[in-house]
């Protein structure tokens, strides 16, 4: 699955994304996916120890919490967290994010809980 | 250097990159860089035999070429060219791109050549 068959709009894949805190993967490289997710209202706190995790955030705005300070994300903005750092994504407003991390990571992290979401479903 | 310390703004760090076909990385992500790199007109048949390697268009139009077919990129349009197929990256207006692919991958594949870039220089 790993070569892009064709191009892939991240505006179309973002457009017939409608439910809240559910990844869709829409393109993979090597052992690392490129996923989709929209979502508003304060995630959980959680953090993934065996892998960083990127958010590129492509329409609205978010946050990332961390322990000790906040980040702001604006459309266009990209970031990195660091495996094992603790954080939690908000966004009041509403946000639609492109995240880049390794295949079979888990949206919870070592946290669980209701907004766990399956993974490996495409868009 | 994986964490981001503060938000990457694309935007911003493309309107600093004035060079042709030289990448900068931005962020890391695990063992996987983010690049940006400004281009116009075509670059050099090549591949790479061990990874795959991600395009996003930020400004301009970019086209991928392949011995059997071309595909067109806009703004906002994804797209992973599979390890070992040969390519061509071109761009008749110019163009700025998002380039995503492990750490010390040579810009020109196993072609080589004048528009071989250095690796890891930041911006």
């Amino acid at each position: 699955m790993a070569a892009s068959a064709v191009p892939v709009s991240l505006a179309e894949k973002i457009s017939r994304l409608h439910d809240l805190w559910s990844p869709r993967v829409v393109a993979e490289l090597n052992d690392v996916q490129f996923k989709i997710v929209r979502f508003q209202g304060d995630f959980v706190w959680h953090r993934h120890d065996e892998t960083d995790e990127a958010f590129l955030v492509l329409e609205g705005a978010m946050t990332i919490g961390f322990r000790d300070r906040e980040v702001e994300l604006a459309v266009g903005d990209l970031f990195v967290v660091g495996r094992g750092i603790e954080h939690i994504t908000r966004s009041a407003g509403g946000c639609a994010a492109l995240i880049i991390e390794p295949r079979g990571v888990v949206n919870t992290g070592e946290a669980g809980g209701e907004l766990t979401a399956p993974n490996d479903i495409w868009i």
